[in-house]
Formats: C-alpha cells, sequence, structure tokens
C-alpha cells in the first residue's frame, strides 16, 4: 500500500554547498562549493549564511541542469531553523513556487521523494534542496558554540552545508532514476537524550527499510547500497541490529552519510555528522556520482530525522523520529 | 503551468476541535467539538494541549469518513510550533506515514492540495491535518499571555483551534471535491511588523489569486466564493485592493477566514483571526457544510502565511508571505 512508483523521475542535476570542516573532509574536493574562512558565506547571522548557501545550491543545481528558475515548476525545500525561514531567505529570490516541508534531518529524502512524484505524476520539474548550519542549529538546538559546552561520545556535528537537486519527467543520459519511495511512520524510541540523535532516529530507519522490504518483497542483496542520513555510529550500530531482529542483515551494504561527511577520527567528531545538509551534501558530492558512473547500479537512501524542539524534551517528552525511504537506480 | 488538476480528489470527511473563545464565536454551534474552559484540553502544557486537539480532529475526521486510522495511506501535517511537534505528538499515536510540511498559516491548504495530489495521482486516502494554539503561538513569537502585553489594532488574536480532512479517490455522494490547486511564490512584502500579519501576506495572496485567474482563463465571477485564511480586516483590505490593481475586483465575493471566526467587534479580537488553525476550523465548519448542501457551487481557497521566526525580523529581515490556493467544487 505505501510504496508510491515513480516511473519517469530523472535526478537530472545536482549542486552541493558546504563549510570549511566538510571541505576537510574525505569529500571535500567533491563538494560543488565550499567555503574556505569562517562559513559566513559573506553574511552577517549564521542564519542568513544558512540561507545563502540554500541559494548557492539551488542556483547551481538549475544552472547544472542547463535550465532557469522559471522552468522549475516547484520546489520542496526545508531546514531546521525555526519555521524554516533558512528556505524562505533562501530561495525567495528564485521566484519558484515553493511547498515548505519539515521533516527534521530526514527533510533531503522527504524533498526529493515528493519532487519524483511531482515530475512523475504531475510532469513537474521539481527543485529539492535542503539545509543546515552547525552554527544556526547549534544555538538553537543546544548552545552557542562560542560556549564551548563540552560534547559527548554520542554526539554528532550538525553538518554546514546545503544540496539541491532538479528531478524531472525528461530522461536525460546518464541520470539516475527515482524509481519508488515510502514515506515513514512517526516511530517512538523512548529516549530523550538530546546528545545521542542516532539513537532516537535508528527504530524509525528500522521500521521504514523493513516495511519497503516486506511490501516490496526485495531482499537487501538487491541493493549496492543502503544508505542512512544521519545516524552516525551509534545509531548506526543500533540501527543495524533492529533491522537484523527484523529478519534483515544488512550490514554488508550499509553506510551513513553521517560517518561518510567527515574523517570521523582524525576530525574529531564523535559519533559523525547530522542535519538535513548532511545527507543532501553527502547524496550530492558521493553516491549521486557513484550512479551516473555506473560505480553502483542501485541504492536506497533512507534520510533519517528526530522530531523535537529545544522546549520538548524539557516538557517531558521522548524524541520520536521519521525516516523516508527513496530507491534510485543508475538506469 | 502551475496549476495542478486534481480529478478525483474527495474530500470525504473532516473534523474541527477549537477552543472557548472560538466556541462563543459565530460558528461556534458548527465547530465539532471545542472546549469549554481553560483551553488546555486535559494537557499540561499548551503545546500537550495542541497536539491533543491535532489528535481529535485526526481522529474524528478518520472517524467521520467511516474508516480507520490503517486505511490512511498518508497524512500531510503541519503546525506553527517551533520543529512542528505539535504535529509530531499529536498524530503520532495513528501510526500514518506522515509528510511534515511548513507553511506557515497556509499550511491547511497546502496539506489539501498535497493531499489531493496524492489522492488523484497516487490513488492515496490522504489525512490533512493542521492546528494552532493561541497560548502556544503567542509565547513562541511575541510574549507570553500572562505578560498581558498590549495589542496594536492590526494585531490578529491567534486561533486556537485545529481541523483534519480526508480527500479520497472514492467518490462520495455530496463530498466536495478539490479540482485543482497552485502552490504559491514567496513574496516579499517589505514589511517588518509583526503585529500586522495581514499586510504581510496580502501580496501573496494577491499574487496567488492573479497567477490562478489568469492560467485558468477564469474570471471571479465564475465563483461563489473567494475565500483567504487569515489576512484579517487590514490584509483583507489590502488584498482586495491588489488584486483591483491587477485587474481584478472580487470584493463581492471574497471573504476572509479570520474575519468569519470570531464576532470581531464584539469578542474585540482587533483585526481577526489568524493561525494554522484558523482557516482549517473555518473550512471544516463553514465551507465545506455550504459545498456539500449545495448553498454554494463551488469556491477558491487561498491559505495565507507569513514566513518570519521570533528572531528573522531582530536580525533585519521583512517578513515575506506565501499563499497556496486550492479549487473546491460541490459536485
Amino acid at each position: 500500500m505505501g510504496i508510491i512508483k515513480t516511473d519517469s523521475s530523472y535526478m537530472i542535476s545536482s549542486y552541493s554547498v558546504a563549510g570549511s570542516l566538510e571541505k576537510a573532509g574525505p569529500l571535500g574536493d567533491k563538494i560543488d562549493f565550499c567555503e574556505d574562512g569562517d562559513d559566513a558565506f559573506g553574511k552577517d547571522t549564521w542564519e542568513k549564511a544558512e540561507s545563502e548557501m540554500q541559494r548557492l545550491a539551488a542556483t547551481g543545481a538549475i544552472g547544472a541542469a542547463g535550465i532557469a528558475p522559471r522552468d522549475v515548476d516547484v520546489a520542496f525545500s526545508g531546514d531546521l531553523i525555526n519555521q524554516c525561514i533558512a528556505s524562505t531567505h533562501g530561495i525567495m529570490s528564485l521566484g519558484i513556487p515553493d511547498c515548505g516541508l519539515f521533516g527534521a534531518c530526514s527533510t533531503c529524502a522527504e524533498s526529493i521523494l515528493l519532487g519524483a512524484v511531482f515530475s512523475s505524476y504531475v510532469k513537474n520539474t521539481a527543485l529539492a534542496v535542503t539545509s543546515s548550519h552547525n552554527c544556526s542549529a547549534e544555538r538553537q538546538f543546544r548552545f552557542p558554540v562560542e560556549y564551548a559546552a563540552l560534547r559527548t561520545p554520542t554526539s554528532q556535528w550538525t553538518v554546514t552545508g546545503s544540496a539541491a537537486f532538479v528531478v524531472s519527467p525528461d530522461k536525460r543520459d546518464g541520470a539516475p532514476r527515482v524509481t519508488e519511495g515510502l514515506l515513514g511512520r512517526i516511530a517512538d524510541s523512548g529516549t530523550d537524550d538530546l546528545n545521542n540523535m542516532g539513537a532516537a532516529m535508528a527504530p524509525a530507519a528500522a521500521d521504514t527499510l523493513a516495511r519497503y522490504l516486506k511490501e516490496s518483497g526485495k531482499s537487501p542483496a538487491d541493493f549496492d547500497r543502503i544508505v542512512t542520513g544521519d545516524l552516525g555510529a551509534e545509531g548506526s550500530s543500533l540501527f543495524l541490529e533492529l533491522v537484523y531482529a527484523l529478519g534483515y542483515d544488512v550490514s554488508s551494504r550499509h553506510a551513513d552519510c553521517g560517518l561518510d561527511i567527515y574523517d570521523t577520527e582524525r576530525q574529531d567528531m564523535h559519533s559523525g555528522g547530522s542535519g538535513c545538509g548532511c545527507s543532501a551534501v553527502v547524496m550530492s558530492a558521493k553516491y549521486l556520482p557513484m550512479l551516473r558512473g555506473k560505480e553502483i547500479k542501485n541504492m536506497l537512501f533512507i534520510g533519517t530525522g528526530a522530531l523535537m524542539n529545544a522546549m520538548s524534551v524539557g516538557q517531558g517528552n521522548t524524541i520520536p523520529s521519521i525516516a523516508h525511504l527513496v530507491a534510485l537506480s543508475s538506469d
């Protein structure tokens, strides 16, 4: 019931933008545009810097597709900042009809999934764009970075980055295709540890993957990669255990964008990267090129999001999570 | 290019929940469930009260459709609280795959539009649910209500309310139909007055309506009602002027949910009601019944949203806005 077939949704372009720590990581030379300095992108607030990243990413992806903003029918945009103002001010100047999303760190997958639906069914050319900025996120959810608060071993580093993708019904040589999508259910992890997002998100990722495999009748071996958004070291290990308990061993083909983006040990990133921008940048800089180069034939991308705000845990709530899945093919 | 045709999207049920001031307004006896007391809905925080309204509205709409939560393929949910936690905790227990949205006060129209797209194209049964709570919104965006801050004449009262709609591809006798939708572009009003949301939102509403009329070739006379979400008195007057300047006189058929929900003068509501819950409750309690009863044959519903957070204006930003349109027909 849940799997949505998308027969003509081609990811005809993508463009990634990131900060200096991301530049220093293993994907640094594959990210399209990196800030080599203070990560302010020429702006006077972190929130405006994040908007500027979205603007650069959106413009870059539209340019890479060889089209103009007026050729884009709809944007699906989102970020982590209160009321998604990074997206508002980021893509406003493009004048594209916009559908605002909130799925926490799962928003990248959510935006690609909706872009694929609008591409395949409504025959729209869609832009999917998301972002996060370490400094805007940290001061909103935890402490301003200037406080130099100690971080726990399970904590993750919110990625300073944004990426945009153009999804189109027009087939292009070499453009990977979104073949299917599955929207996630909200899972209640029972955890309330704001410094362990991986543990909060692992149950949703496991639920969505198991639902997909069960309903599609496919096995993990049918996919060259099963890539989660930002579970990090702690969350990835929990995810593999939970999926195993549900009857699937995906350990040999699992990867996590939160572990891809930094050299976690050398860069002292504790449990890895996180944020809306994490999976967006890694999808754009690593996995789409692998699909385009036929290095891998197909993959599942499972965006993961922790659903809380700076107040909700203090009010006695746990941290629920959600995970959205898109299946991608190289042909 | 922009108008999305939705040929089989029936609004088979709706259910509205609201607080005591809304109960005391002109729609009081048409709202399905009203709190007759402290608007806490049995909870110990305003945010939890808002979630409880969403839970009641979603459950009520699903029940009114004669189906169970497991029969709903997808939920489109959203609210005004940081990171949309009212929706998360409101609909989590239903176990429905969820697509989180953020469109500020336009989210009700956005959710119905996406529900209609998924209904018509993916053949999904969709739930569209949104909410706002006066006390959770005021303390987040302005001041806690206990401060009794003075309100300006242009200020609006955030509605305590939630409504849910089931949109299904299965035709039902008397169920109004979503015939078309148009996603809005982000408009920059140039205003930065946090106490005048109507002025911020009017340009987006005018842009969306004019785009729709131009592209469809229809005239205002083709619709029995043209209903905006929550422009209030100030915003409605600006909207009519802007639309007139664009070549259309809609004054004789325009109504605004923000002016429908309260007896503005008697209840001392200044410029009227606002919030995600405002248009949701009024659509459910007033306009859908008018369509069902063939009192009106068709209408346009233009949800309006102001895109800012508690910090963005302080950082020197204006308040951009967005407006999404759905066209509804009684047959």
